[in-house]
């Protein structure tokens, strides 16, 4: 149910309407428009009686939405989200594209600040980095944790990029939100609903990726998760699913991006490193998903992928990023986009080989 | 690495390797077999050097395992695992097939009891009832949690039936745990590590249910999860996966079974009602799956299926449920099994339709 | 389109009924039923006007058949089709379960003649062999052609055995017709629609395998594709879907047994050794084939796989398959069947190992 | 097996090697690059003893090729190959983007005539429009057979358009052939074998469309099966593949453009149509397409979809098609591509509605 308030509602009506519907039992989601407010109603204990609401001052009309997802539909929210962070430009969402970069683990200290470095000279604005490695072996390098964080919160200083880092439990959630910008929800955990409720419960953004074998519909839903606890700020990254083909390591489906966007007004973003587990197919899908009319990409860069303690055959070296960096700008206004660039410095040149 | 003891080394000899390998930073899994217990050791940091093991007082021989998985491997563990629960002859593994019926969700505690009944009746030895359900959409219902717990407690002491129920979360686990015979995580959380570690902490037997687009290896790997926190008794169970075909909702990979038999000794069971998500291929299926080697069959019953809370349309009539239970005992001696029917009161008749 | 007749409508009634719909330029199949005769029309011109139809002499009603496929479904022929074989009392469809074991490839006459001596042994009623392969490279061995469909021709003669090949292309289809008594359409032309429309032309039983990656729809209009040319002796064999498993070559989906029954008349085997490409998997799914009402099975046999000149490594001994057939025996009654046992020698013991 | 013939090596020197090669039973494949000419050898009778060949006048080297493509690799001819048309500068392959757009099916002359004006006006230099069409019913429009490949040749003339298009069999191989410019072979049918060795014989240049379930190396072994005939005017097409996905008819899998591309000589374009189903998919996954690095682009375009027989929702407007081009003209460059626009007529504008 979606209560569509008048476009001279004022803040104490829809506040109003929202009381009301929490004393009937549900939970009222406040969503502001362009031109006017929206209350989403959610909750499952049946259906609230339109009548009632429909009189309450301010309120434009009532509408039953069908779809299993409410408050990720375009249904509710016309207007593209933007996920924003204070005190920068940076942007997740809207005409800008976004772009993650940095190594799939944090290993050391020194490791971090030279791609940190080198993503921040080409422009990045965000770094991602693994602090806790959802690993296939429980006999596999797990990630840094803590120390992880701490590093990332140093290079955010430092470079003045945004921290996109990975919560795998109760644990590390409360600490990637305490330390990082954004909190991303593996593709493990995509149908992890308690993590997912409980991600709804912070205030930071959260960036599902979807899962290995997740329908639309499904990762919408585990939007919608997040977004029924109140948290309205979910950014969505397509990262390849499991099929027979064996030339890439999963499918990447970029068909999903314009059907996403049809149904949804949460920002998509592509992981290209992960969807092709291969180097050499990195900056091709990079390219393709800019032209699909994704809002960014998130990618592995390393200064030396075959030291990796994680998927070093899929990162790319800083000099191709810097290309891609370049690739993507031209082919950015084609989507009337743009690359915005953070900190700029000149690409090196000449660095490392493609 | 896998630690041999000769077959006359005495308890004393085999605690002295365990403390030894502890000592060194590694983790001992003492595996007891009908020759000669052999010692698994995990972690994370490097190789042990074997030349010292070998001169221990009792060892055989060390071998290197080269498999991902190495607990749950038939090289480290010959026989076949049969978890039992005392106090009763219920088992899983081993000659008798496993059977775990009951509803999807524990609705009332007058269905969940006219059900335990009946499965009761008809030979079942678990019952099985959702208390926690991972539900694709936050607006389903979740399940009736604890009071689901204690109502399946009373269904235990009054049928004897031992429980099977699902953990979603550290919450829930522990609860799980306190209150159920067998804890199980579903297909969702096959690959929700920092779960499986706490059930592998646990001291109860964990059923692993196969992911969705789960590999045998990682599905192995979920097992090792558990194991390499010390809890060997681990249940795998097929549930179907996710493939192009529409038919059924999943697609039963019923040549998983002596695939796994192959190379793990943990025991694998068969769920015919989530693989298929249709009542009339559930018999079916449930046939085949015990012809082709499966330690038993976990199946949905439910007495008012349309009424049913979640999953009516994969919940066969108790009637149906007897009518089964005749059909896999015949098949039982082909494959070398039995059915041993735990409380058996006769086979209603009549009842219900089919 | 579907007229039914009265129960007491004449053979010279059907005609007439039959002649008219030709006459609108439509196509009419009489299928003889138990109680009394439906007409299929088909046609791609649109629609019959069914005013006129059931004023005509014998005409019960006529009825409008909404699926896709027609004269495959249950909704047009009630009764399961039997195939029969004139002179035996072999059958594919009905009580008795099929049993089509045979090589891969005819490689020699010895070879064939000494595999086909141990499965008419063991009660075998059909042989296959592969005169025509469809190989995936075009440098490797492609069937000895003619040669071997005289070689099987032979081994009819001398052993009393229903000869099953494979036809690739037009010139074989007609040269498989002359020489075997069921034509097999393998799973590559599937959707080879005009060598189903060529086989439909044919009088010969038509045995179709599913293809990699049909739907059962898909693979019911592949059959009302021979069906519509006016042969109604179609067979369908599940072999394996292509998934992402890997531990299998393909993944057999026994599901689609209950799942064509309930919906179409014609008869369905399965093939467990496409479906895996392991010897060591194909008895479980054979078993597990039967348990789950499948009407046969299509089996690899091979006295020295090692050296077969085509799938060696799913090819079972002979004295596996005869392990085989004593466990359908077991199993068969269970599903109400039986398992005929054509020329029966007694099984012979201690050859090859398992 | 690949003989390397010496940058000096004369006709006559190249002329003798094939000779002897085909003396002792072998096929000799002459492939000439820029530096110098090298010569496959196919045929399924063993191994050619590589000794004599290397004391040939004029030969460099003899080299074992394994992968099972062999004229399909880049280590048999390292630089592209580029299908070029007589007459025209149209090409396929090489820098040049191909755009090959048409209708589905060739309904009317009339509408074949709207759609190619529209489509050549906007630059296209390939016509496709279905004259025989595989469809999964026998009761659907099979399209217009050799009056629709008549209509094509006049559109030839009138607009200077190549004419692609489908040919399903043996008799459609033929005319195809006859009439068209590029012998299309269906993703159904790419793995008919005797079709594509008829197809090898042919001195046309054949499209082979991915089928749904053909991994890389099937895909490319259907290409080599026409090269072993000796045409080695080969083109591949991406158009989806079949997934649990339903946001998308198909799943189209663009990470194998670049996985093409390193491993094979031949050109690959892409079918956004076929791959996505929907109209409103199409734009964005052709402009990902060409982002990917493919080597152009097969589009469906219908002046009335709605009025289609057959694929009408997946059609895009000329409107659209006009706008696409424009689109894929300023992505272009990022690639190292142009997009040669044919006869190139000023867009016309406001027509129909996107």
């Amino acid at each position: 149910m979606l209560v569509v308030m008048k476009a001279q509602a004022t803040p104490e009506q829809v506040q109003a309407v929202c009381e009301h519907i929490e004393q009937l039992g549900f939970r009222a989601h406040p969503l502001p428009g362009a031109q006017r407010t929206a209350i989403g109603i959610t909750g499952n204990q049946g259906e609230v009686d339109r009548g009632n609401l429909e009189e309450l001052a301010g309120v434009a009309e009532v509408i039953r939405v069908s779809k299993a997802y409410k408050l990720a539909s375009r249904d509710v929210k016309e207007e593209d989200t933007v996920v924003r962070f204070a005190g920068t430009d940076a942007a997740i969402g809207g005409n800008g594209l976004a772009i993650i970069a940095g190594p799939c683990s944090i290993e050391t200290r020194d490791q971090a600040f030279a791609i940190a470095e080198a993503v921040a000279a080409s422009g990045a604005q965000f770094f991602r980095g693994g602090a806790y490695k959802p690993r296939t072996s429980p006999y596999a390098f797990q990630g840094l944790g803590l120390e992880a964080l701490r590093i990332m919160a140093e290079i955010r200083e430092r470079f003045g990029l945004r921290i996109v880092t990975e919560a795998i439990d109760n644990e590390s959630l409360d600490l990637v939100a305490e330390w990082a910008d954004v909190v991303q929800i593996g593709a493990r955990n995509m149908q992890n609903f308690s993590l997912l409720k409980r991600a709804g419960r912070l205030r930071k953004p959260v960036l599902i990726k979807r899962g290995l074998s997740a329908t639309l519909e499904e990762f919408l839903m585990a939007a919608e998760y997040v977004m029924s606890e109140g948290n309205y700020e979910v950014i969505l990254c397509e990262r390849g699913v499991r099929t027979f083909a064996d030339h890439t390591r999963n499918t990447l489906d970029l068909s999903i991006i314009p059907a996403i966007q049809r149904l949804s007004h949460l920002p998509i973003l592509v992981d290209p490193s992960h969807a092709t587990g291969r180097r050499d197919s990195v900056l091709p899908m990079a390219r393709a998903a800019v032209a699909s009319g994704a809002d960014g990409i998130l990618v592995e860069v390393h200064d030396h992928p075959e030291k990796a303690l994680s998927d070093g055959p899929q990162s790319i070296y800083p000099s191709q990023f810097a290309g891609m960096m370049n690739e993507l700008e031209q082919i950015a206004p084609v989507v009337g986009r743009t690359l915005p660039r953070g900190i700029r410095v000149e690409a090196r040149t000449g660095a490392a080989k493609g």
